[in-house]
C-alpha cells in the first residue's frame, strides 16, 4: 500500500530545535499574507473565460517543463509523456501518461518539484496516499471529479488562494484581448500583463520577422524605421500599462548593454532589417535596446526586469520535433559588472528607473550582483529564477547577497510559473526557507527576532509591491 | 606522548542530535555492502602477481599526490620526501621521508588526506597513538611487519575490503599483459580495464608521436589515415572490453566537442599526423574525438567519461625535474553548456549513450551540470571529483544538483585513487557524507525516511552498476 | 522607545548547543590575544600627531565605502550623507548627515556593517540604546564628547585595543613623513608603512603621469628608461622597509603575470612612457612588473600582497562628481590557474619569496586558489577580502579552502579598513567565524578539540605574523 502523503508542519524550517521555534513564529506571521505575483506565465484566458479544467495531466503536467525534463533525462520518450509532436493533431491518452508519471515519482525525490506536488496533491485535491504506480487511477479520477465543481474554476482557485496581485507576460504583439475583457468584466480579481518584447528585439529570435509585421501593424506605426519602431514601442507600452502592466521584462541571451549613438542605432537598425545583421550585431542590438527600454522606463514608469542566460532550446532534435518549453533550456554562465555599465553609465543613477536583474549563475550573487545593487540606486535583485527557485537556491541567495546588499534591494518572491496549482506551494517554500534564514541570524545573534519579524513581512508583502510598484486595486 | 588514535563512530555525521541519529540509521543499513569502484587508477598487476607490498612509504605516500602537494607547499624538498629525479636512480632512504610525512601532520589538520590516514592507520593496521615524529618509528616497523604478512598481499586485501568490481585505468597503447594474465588466472576477484586513449587522441600530449606508433603496431591498421586510425580504435575497444572494460575515460583540458563533416575530419587529420596543427587545431580534434567516441560507444556499449578542466603539471620545474604526478596539476574554469553541443546534437538522444560528466569546477553544478543531466538520457553527472571528493565537497555536490538532477541523474562515487589501501577510506567518507545530506532532508521534512533508505542504498549499488553498466562478475 | 543594544556573548557561535560550547571554548581561549593587523588603511597622520578625533560622522561614517554605498543604493543623496562635491569647499553639516544615517539603520540588518557598527557603539562608546532616529541626537552628543578626552585620542585607542602590530598603506610616491616622524616618536606602538605602486605601475590609473614624475624625483632616478624605473623601484622599496615595511600591495585588474624577456621590456615600457600603449600594452605591462617586484622581493624580503578583480569607480557619474573611494568599486570574475603561471615559472618554487593573493571571486577559491596555495610554496591564501570579510564570507573561504590547502596555506586575518575604532570589531568577528568553523569540524569528528585549539591560535598570531615576516618590534 502507498504511504500516507503528510506535509509536515515544520518541513523546510531548520532541525534544530531552538532555530525551528525561532522559525515556527516568524512563519506563523506571514503564513497567510495574500500572495503577490508580479512575475508569471499563467494565461489570462483562464481567468477571462473561467471556463473548468478539464484533464488532470494536461492541468498539472504537461505544461510544467520541470517535470517533462526529469521524466526525459531518465529516457521516457515523449510520446509516452502525451506530448505530441508538432503537427500531430492529437497526444497520447492523458490517462497513460498520468501513469507513467505516477511510476516514476521516484525521480522527485529531493527536488523542489517533489514537495511542489505533495503540497498540490494534498492542500488542493485533498489526497491522503502518496503518488505512485498503485495510486495513479485514483488520483486521476478524484483530480477529474474535483476539477468540474465550480469552487476548481480559475477565478474561485485565484480567491482560494488569497492572490491579491498576479502578473501574466504576453508578447509585445500579443492582442491582449483577454485582458482587455478582464478589465472589462465584474470580477476584480488584479490580474495584469507584462510587456515582453524579445521576439521584436532580439533579430536571431525564430519569429523575429514575423513577430516585426505585426507589431507594425498593432501599433500602425513604419517600425522598419529606427525612429518608428522606437515609437512603437512606446504606444505598444502604452498599451500594456492601460491593462495594468507596471513592469517589462527581457530574456537576452547575455547582460550585454550598450549606449550607441543616435546616428549608429540607424545604421546598426538598417543592418538588422535588412536581414544583413551578423551574431555580433544582433547581440549589440538587444544591448542598445536594453539601453532604450531603460529610457522609456524612465518616461511611462515600467519596472524593467532582465532575465538574460538562458540558452533556450538548447536539444535541437527536440525543438525540431516537438517545439520550444519542453524543459530543454539551460543555463549559461553570466557577467553582469561589465555587461551593465553602458546602461548603468546613462541612467544608472536616475530615480525614475528600477532594473530588476536576475540569474542564473549563482557564482555571480556574492561577486558581481550583490554589489551593485547594493551600490546602484536603480537596481534591485531578483528573487532566485528557475531552477534556484528551490530550498537550497533560496538559502544560497540570501546567504550570498545579504550581507553586501542587505534584505531592502531584493524584490520579494516571483513564482514565475504557468503552473496556477502551485502557485501556494511556491510561495509557501519561499516564505518557509525564509523564515528558517531568518531564524538562523536571529539564533546566531546577528539580528533580533523583532527586526526578523519585520525582514518577513516586507519580503512577502512590501518589497515586491515596492519593487513592481504594485498599488492598491483601484 | 602522542593523542590515541580514535575513529569516532559518528564521524562526518551531523552534530545535531536529531539529525545524527537519522545519519546512523541510515549509515548502518549501508556500510557493510560491497565497494563498487568503476574508476580508478591502482596497478593491475599487483592483483595478477600477488607479491607483498614492501615499503610503507612507497606504498602509503609516494605515490599520493595529495600528501606530496601538501608537503611541498610548505617548503618541504622532494629529495625530504624520497622523491627521486628523472634520470636518478634511487631515492632517498624511505624511513627518513617517512619521518618527514610525520613531522608534517599537522598539514593535514582539516583534510580529506588526513581522515583518509586515519582511518587507514586504525583500522587496516591497527594503530593506536596518532602518527607524529615521536611514533614516526613504531609506525614504520608496524607497517613493514604486517605488509610481510600473507592477509596483507593485494588479492587478500582486495577480499578484506569487499570488493565487488575494481576498475583500473590503461592507456590505449598499453599491453594490457596484467589484465590478460587476470583474466588467465584462476583467482574469481572482478577487476578490469578502462579504455583510457589521451595519448593517441591529444595532439599536444608529450608522448603523442610515440604513442601514434605504438597504437598503430598494437591495432595493426595505419592509423596515419584518418579510417585506419579510426578502425584501431574501434579494435583496441574491443581488446578492452574482452578484458571486462565497461567504460572509456577522456582526459581533456576543456569539454569542448565538435561535429566536423567526414571532408574536414580527414583535413583536420592530416595537420595532426603531419605535426602541422596549431593549438586550435589540436583542441578541434580532441573534440571531435569525443565525438567519434561517443560514436564509437553507442555501437560498442562502452561508458563514455569526460575528465576536462585539469592544467596537468603546471609547474614546469617541477615537472621538467621529478615528472608528471607529484601533486602539481591544477583545476582551471570550465564550460559545458556550450561545450558539448555538438556531440549532445548528434547523439544527446540516443538510448544507448551514457556520457558521465565530471567536473573541477564547482560554479558548474547548478548552472550547467545538474541542468544538462537533468534534461538529457545520456548524461550522467559524475561524482565529486579529485579536491572535491571530500565532506564538504560531496556535500556542495548534493547541495548544488540534486535539487535541479535528483539522484537518479548521478553516478555513485567514484574513489579514483592510486592508493589502494585507502579505497575503503574513501567510500566509508562518501557513505557518510550522504547519509549526513539524506538526513538532512529528513530531518527538514523534505524525505520520507523510508525514501532515504532506498536512496542511500541506489546510491551505494544500483547506479553506480547501472551508470557504468556492471553486470554480475560471469 | 529604542531597543536595548546588546551584545551577545555567544554571538556568531553555532546555534547547535554542542557545537557552541566547543566554539565558546576556543574562543575564549583568544580572544584577548594581541591584534596583528598586516593590511589596512589607516592613516598614519593620526598616530603620528595624535590629535583628537572631532566629529562623530567624519570618523565612523564618512570614510567607510560599506556604509556610504548601502545608503546610496537607497536613494540617499551623497549631499544628504554629508559628501562633498569635487572642489566643494564644505560638506554638508555632519548632524544632519548623522540623522541621516540613523534613520537608515534597518538597512544594515543582517550585513557585517551593522554588527560591526553595534560593537563600536556598544564596545567602545557605551551606547545602551540602538542607533535610530530618536537615539540619533544623543549618541552623536555622546560620541563627540567621549572623542574630546585624551583616552580617545589615536594612540592611547591603539593600546586600548591590544594592536600588536599595525600596518598602513602608502603610495610609491608618498613622502612617508607621517611614518618618519613615527619612528623618530619616542611611542612605541608598531606602526608601519607597505609598498603599493600601482599609480607608478598602472600605465591607466589616472594619475599615473604625474606619478611617475614624483617617483624620479623621489628615487633620483632616470625612471624614463627601463633601467631607471626598475632601480626606482628598488631604492622606494628601500625607503618602505626603512620604516618598517614587510610587504608590498598589488592592486590590479587581473592576476596576470608575464616574463618578458628583457629586450621586450624595453620596447613595452617605451610605449608605456611615450603614452601610446595599448589597453593590451597596458594590462602586459602591470603583468610584466608583477614579475619584476617578485624579483625584487626575492632581493630585499618584501611579501608580495596580490589584491586583483576590482573594478574601480564602476559609476561614471559619481566619480566624475565626488571622486574615487565612495563606494561604486565593483568585483569582476578573475582567473588565477593561467594568469600567475608565468610569474610562477619563473620563481614558484623560490624559497624566499611570499606572494599571498586575495580574490573577490569565491568561485576560484576551491577551483583555483585552494590547489595552487596547496602546491606551490610561494604561494598563501590572503583571508577573505572586502565583502566576504564577513560571517557567511570567512565560513564559505574555509569551507572551499581549507580541504585542500590546509589552515597553513593562509595568512589569518586582514581589516583591510580605514575605519579604525572599527578594527577590533572586525577581529573579533574573524576570531569568532574561524572558532564557529573549528567547532564544526570537532564535533563531527573531524577534526580533535586539541588540533582545534591550535589552530585557532595558530589563526590569530602565529600565521600571519609569518605570512607578513613580521619580527618583534627591537
Amino acid at each position: 500500500m502507498s504511504e500516507l502523503l503528510e506535509l509536515h508542519r515544520d518541513r523546510l524550517f531548520p532541525s534544530n530545535a531552538n532555530c525551528r521555534d525561532v522559525a515556527r513564529r516568524l512563519y506563523e506571521d506571514i503564513k497567510n499574507l495574500p500572495i503577490i505575483s508580479p512575475h508569471g506565465h499563467t494565461d489570462p484566458k483562464w481567468f477571462a473565460k473561467n471556463d473548468h479544467f478539464r484533464d488532470p495531466y494536461a492541468l498539472l503536467v504537461a505544461p510544467d517543463h520541470y517535470l517533462l525534463r526529469m521524466l526525459y533525462s531518465q529516457g521516457v520518450s515523449k510520446t509516452d509523456m502525451g506530448i505530441k509532436k508538432i503537427h500531430e493533431t492529437s497526444a497520447g491518452e492523458p490517462r497513460a501518461a498520468w501513469r507513467t508519471f505516477a511510476r516514476h515519482q521516484f525521480l522527485f525525490r529531493g527536488t523542489p518539484s517533489g514537495l511542489w506536488l505533495d503540497h498540490v496533491f494534498k492542500e488542493i485535491f485533498g489526497q491522503s496516499r502518496r503518488l505512485q504506480e498503485s495510486t495513479a487511477d485514483d488520483y486521476y479520477d478524484s483530480i477529474a471529479e474535483q476539477l468540474s465543481k465550480d469552487e476548481f474554476r480559475p477565478r474561485q482557485i485565484f480567491d482560494r488562494f488569497n492572490i491579491e496581485f498576479l502578473s501574466t507576460t504576453e508578447s509585445a504583439v500579443d492582442s491582449l484581448q483577454y485582458h482587455k475583457e478582464l478589465r472589462d468584466s465584474d470580477w476584480d480579481g488584479n490580474v495584469v500583463t507584462t510587456y515582453r518584447p524579445d521576439s521584436v528585439i532580439d533579430p536571431e529570435h525564430h519569429e523575429f520577422k514575423e513577430a516585426l509585421l505585426q507589431f507594425g501593424e498593432l501599433s500602425a506605426e513604419d517600425v522598419y524605421s529606427w525612429d518608428g519602431y522606437l515609437r512603437a514601442h512606446r504606444k505598444r507600452r502604452a498599451d500594456f500599462i492601460a491593462l495594468g502592466a507596471t513592469a517589462t521584462d527581457h530574456g537576452h541571451p547575455s547582460a550585454q548593454t550598450a549606449n550607441l549613438t543616435t546616428s549608429d542605432c540607424r545604421k546598426l537598425f538598417g543592418r538588422v532589417i535588412t536581414g544583413s545583421a551578423t551574431p555580433d550585431d544582433a547581440e549589440l542590438f538587444r544591448a542598445q535596446m536594453l539601453t532604450e527600454m531603460a529610457r522609456m522606463s524612465i518616461d511611462d514608469g515600467l519596472v524593467m526586469q532582465l532575465h538574460p542566460g538562458s540558452f533556450r532550446n538548447h536539444n535541437a532534435w527536440l525543438f525540431d520535433n516537438y517545439g520550444s518549453d519542453k524543459g530543454a533550456d539551460i543555463p549559461a554562465r553570466m557577467e553582469y559588472t561589465n555587461a551593465l555599465k553602458p546602461l548603468l553609465d546613462e541612467f544608472g543613477n536616475h530615480p525614475n528607473l528600477t532594473v530588476i536583474v536576475f540569474t542564473l549563475d549563482e557564482s555571480t550573487y556574492a561577486r558581481e550582483l550583490a554589489p551593485l545593487a547594493g551600490h546602484y540606486p536603480c537596481l534591485l535583485l531578483g528573487p532566485p529564477w528557475w531552477f534556484n527557485d528551490s530550498p537550497e537556491g533560496i538559502l544560497r541567495f540570501r546567504e550570498q547577497t545579504t550581507e553586501t546588499a542587505g534584505f531592502y534591494n531584493t524584490a520579494g518572491f516571483n513564482d514565475d510559473t504557468r503552473a496556477l496549482f502551485s502557485i501556494p506551494a511556491r510561495h509557501d517554500m519561499s516564505r518557509r526557507i525564509d523564515c528558517t534564514y531568518l531564524a538562523r541570524l536571529v539564533c546566531e545573534h546577528r539580528l533580533s527576532e523583532t527586526d526578523a519579524h519585520t525582514i518577513a513581512n516586507d519580503l512577502t508583502n512590501m518589497l515586491p509591491r515596492c519593487a513592481y510598484r504594485i498599488g492598491d486595486k483601484a
